[in-house]
């Protein structure tokens, strides 16, 4: 398992206030008030899990990118970990660039790591408990998304389309096309979330689908 | 300019608790107490660093080897983060390798970047102003020690042979055999240290010669 957490009300905060959500900056002090607010956030989930005995590696993605890409070596790293039971845990952070720094989100950096481990499926720990046809309406939840059979237009879906919910339909069509399962659950609800982990299926399941 | 610093009374305490200074282990439980005891140093330091307005990009060495080498991919993250003026720093820390987990001291880490990134010179910030022929005498300061050509035995020198400082004298006998200059000098001397990163010499300097 790895896991991968968002920059919640710290990152956005900053990001927002300085204004690099969209564009690349070269702005260091900028840089460094962002990433030091994400290195707090995420000591306080790491300390979370350490006092819950869950050993975890933790390490931001500044690390990991080089140019863009996660070089391949990373595979190696990661898989070692995984079986020393070490738990890789990252999150939504600033990198550099040849052109600056820009924001690289979790959900992005879930659908880089997809692509060099090729993982079973995919979690999303969400604040719904998965994608509604109508979000007015509790019983129109979508068990199941058939991405490539069902030829599904979301632009069609009267779901609230805000940033976040519309990135993480966008990452998951993404990530099932690379044929991975993916779920999109209520992270609040932990007893659906430890289904979730335990592979069963609740919230929302993108079929993982190469054809 | 990249800094790397040590454990200090963090992570040896726990090194030493847990008796894997000298061994690898496969302790994940004990693996996270000293990397999380390196990761509240490290912040601590880089706290006072970006209250000074010294901004920095701030990694563990777990992130930055694979297979107790720094991949290539290295060179270029840290030549970028240098090139926009955000000051790469890291310090002694706990390695994944295939048999376990593994200390690799701040000393090592200077030979290995050395070895990646061919600086000018290295500093080595002790807590001594530098090598002393014999270390009851103020006046036996070695200024110069020119490896190759005066071809000096170390053995033979009256110095207090803590690990500390026999560590810091191979090391930097090992680094001037790349061809870089290494300098020890006392770092609770702000003035010397000064000194030092500007490229002036004071304590005692090994001259680089890859002869």
């Amino acid at each position: 398992m790895i896991i991968v957490h968002g920059a919640g009300s710290f990152g956005h905060y900053y990001a927002k206030r300085y204004r690099i959500s969209d564009k690349p900056t070269k702005s260091t002090k900028h840089v460094v008030k962002i990433r030091d607010s994400m290195q707090l956030l995420n000591q306080k989930i790491i300390k979370i899990f350490h006092e819950n005995h869950v050993n975890t590696f933790s390490f931001s993605p500044t690390s990991m990118y080089n140019n863009k890409k996660i070089p391949i070596d990373w595979k190696n790293i990661l898989q070692k970990s995984i079986s020393l039971d070490l738990i890789p845990v990252t999150f939504g952070d600033v990198l550099i660039a040849n052109n600056g720094f820009y924001i690289h989100s979790g959900d992005l950096i879930v659908h880089d790591l997809c692509k060099l481990l090729n993982p079973k499926r995919v979690i999303f720990a969400s604040n719904i408990d998965g994608i509604y046809q109508n979000p007015e309406d509790d019983s129109s939840l979508i068990p199941i998304i058939n991405n490539n059979k069902n030829n599904l237009k979301f632009s069609k879906l009267h779901y609230d389309v805000t940033g976040g919910i519309k990135t993480k339909i966008n990452q998951s069509l993404k990530i099932a096309n690379l044929g991975i399962d993916v779920q999109i659950t209520n992270g609040l609800n932990t007893k659906n979330l430890s289904k979730a982990l335990n592979g069963e299926h609740v919230g929302t399941l993108f079929v993982g689908d190469n054809v």
